[in-house]
């Protein structure tokens, strides 16, 4: 082959660290000598039917580090989800343009894109390498031992909560905090990750991985009320009834639906009024408040494992390798997928693309406490080392109570 | 006097650095040779008149500078409002535990409290030094540069912002994000820091000292998003009508005789969800997404102000030289207040107490634009030095566009 030429995109929910993917991408792809052109896609597969490129072989290096440091997709991203023509437009522009390979870095629906776009080059007959590239703050891609963004989007909800809790320890009453995440429980069960001492909060942990019963739930705050004092409650946006009805969208005026058929959970704080309103009509609990994390969780500045940082610009990378040199010497299209191979390390490997591409990993069972809303110490273990270096740590007053004069 | 005994006390919402106080008046307190117990009372005021005190004399020095460090109100806070029945209770239990020396931590309801307790003390005739220290995420208390607590949740909102416009950039749409300060826009108008490229946003600022109107505030959302293809707002909880009525209300009842469903919007997520279905509706725009900060803006743990840490550390301190050496010589009654003194620099003065107690600050003229709906350069100069160091900084990439092949 002779043009020498890769395509980047971004697709989905941006994350605090998809940009260190890219960089890595576009910096191991520059040091190919049979690379010539690195191009990325604005607004991911969008971009790419529009034909809406930019040069990044262009960019100084110097500048796609400070970028690779900074969270959301500096491509900008897109909520298509394609169909099989919208895919062969994709391959269309790919072939017009001469893309040899193709990086996407996204979720389970970016890798079900990447999964079709291969099939059409296939049948083509046109020599492309596709390879996706895991990115979700949800962790919900099945093959990896945990997704890029997703240790950063643990680590703001573990400090949320581990505030929220102070909080509430100094003004007692009943906090709820609604996290992201339709499906999988992972990011809501990260609160716990802000607990430290035996009576912190989040004292509640609501999980999509169960059930949801609203008066199971009223008989559990209010134990956990009597019990401290106060309660505070991790829930997820996912949460839904025996029948599968999302408790939030029973709430919605408008059922807005995005182009994956997905009601929109994020971006309104119904679910936390929702829950609050019921809080203090059944419990008489008159301090309630509720919080919902909405896009602060996914976006905001200043708050990134340094261990997801590091293992995103990998994943990056290790793309380039395998789309270049194969894996074990076999030269294959796939999802490149984090393995852990230690406390803690990890390596990278290459998946078959249909091992992963619209399939969903939820929280395994020995993650969530019998209860039902508290996770297993098998699960701090797994997250812990995610949160990266330099966690914040809480301290209180040790009791030393002065005895009383006035005794009124 | 010869009890030696000081209490120490903090009330109101909690900020991030409000232990830095507290603990600056333990460690100041206990280096006098005239200081023999140091109390402090569990949830502020109330906590007085229970007479539940702890003996921070018995604490480390070690874990006091490791309390000082964390979030929230160490010794727990309060809401009560104490009236002068209510001052009365408080005096009779520092009477008779021989408080010598009263600090309270808490905002200009704080204030009025320790105002009326050194009356109290004045007219029975008991040597009772009462000094108020600030605190309030609002900003609001006259006779001060800045307040500490406020410099810390500033640069949360300002790095909340800067995240929300990266993400606003790669998924375009209008975003509004509801921020605290029911009657000051100081936290509102920090959103501007967030900013960096011309076209970053928030393009849009609503603050409770300009009348905010709904068809003036959908024009101008029309007119950023035309202009950028997407909108971020800042809008403060406390925006009001020109008759004085929040708007929440009054977007309420618009809502209801739209007869949808039977759930009653009226909790924290209300003020962002009702101005996003307003821009839906009005303005047929897809993709409009709301966030209230919440509870995270001022308890969120590991983002703080490290100038913020620094002068509530003083502040605590200072309380504690005034009450015992004056100021210039005289000895009074007081509450102390931060001078700006140069770029950066400021130095600690006392105050009367009526000149802070229950009156309330707001955004000066000079700092809003004439727009009513952006910060002057002058408000940018007052608050940057005041978010400390380390801020992140966001980088984009260059525009380096590729030529089209098939220019469908």
């Amino acid at each position: 082959m002779a043009s020498g030429k890769i395509l980047v995109a971004q697709g989905g929910g941006p994350t605090a660290v998809i940009n260190q993917s890219l960089v890595g991408v576009v910096l191991e792809a520059r040091r190919h000598r049979d690379v010539r052109l690195v191009y990325g896609a604005r607004h991911g597969v969008r971009g790419i039917v529009d034909e809406d490129f930019v040069d990044l072989t262009r960019e100084t290096s110097h500048n796609l580090e400070h970028v690779a440091g900074t969270p959301s997709s500096a491509l900008g991203s897109t909520r298509d989800k394609p169909d099989l023509a919208y895919c062969q437009d994709i391959f269309k522009v790919l072939q017009a343009h001469e893309i040899e390979h193709f990086f996407y870095i996204g979720g389970n629906d970016s890798a079900d894109t990447v999964r079709i776009v291969s099939q059409e080059a296939h049948k083509a007959g046109y020599p492309l390498r596709c390879i996706h590239i895991p990115k979700t703050i949800d962790n919900d891609l099945v093959g990896n031992d945990h997704t890029p963004g997703f240790p950063s989007a643990a680590r703001f909800v573990a400090q949320a909560f581990a505030g929220a809790n102070l909080d509430n320890a100094a003004l007692p009453g009943v906090y709820v905090g609604v996290v992201m995440g339709r499906h999988a429980g992972f990011l809501t069960a990260a609160s716990a990750l802000g607990k430290k001492f035996p009576d912190d909060g989040p004292h509640l942990i609501y999980l999509p991985e169960r059930v949801f019963e609203i008066d199971r739930f009223l008989a559990d705050v209010k134990a956990a009320y009597e019990r401290h004092g106060r309660c505070v409650i991790a829930v997820s946006e996912g949460i839904h009834d025996a029948s599968g009805a999302p408790v939030a969208a029973q709430l919605m005026k408008d059922l807005e639906r995005d182009a994956h058929g997905n009601v929109q959970l994020s971006g309104t704080g119904a679910l936390a009024d929702l829950l609050c309103e019921e809080i203090k009509a059944k419990l008489k609990i008159k301090r309630v408040r509720g919080d919902t994390f909405g896009y602060l969780q996914r976006s905001f500045i200043g708050c990134v494992s340094d261990v997801d940082q590091r293992e995103a610009r990998e994943v990056g990378e290790k793309a380039v390798q395998f789309a270049m040199w194969g894996q074990n010497g076999q030269a294959r299209d796939g999802s490149v997928a984090i393995k852990r191979t230690g406390f803690y390390s990890v390596d990278y490997e290459l998946q078959p693309l249909d091992a992963v591409a619209a399939k969903t990993r939820t929280m395994e069972d020995a993650f969530i406490a019998p209860s039902g809303t508290d996770v297993t110490d098998a699960f701090r273990l797994y997250l812990r080392p995610l949160l990266g270096s330099g966690m914040p740590d809480a301290f209180r007053l040790r009791p030393n109570p002065v005895p009383k004069v006035l005794k009124r």
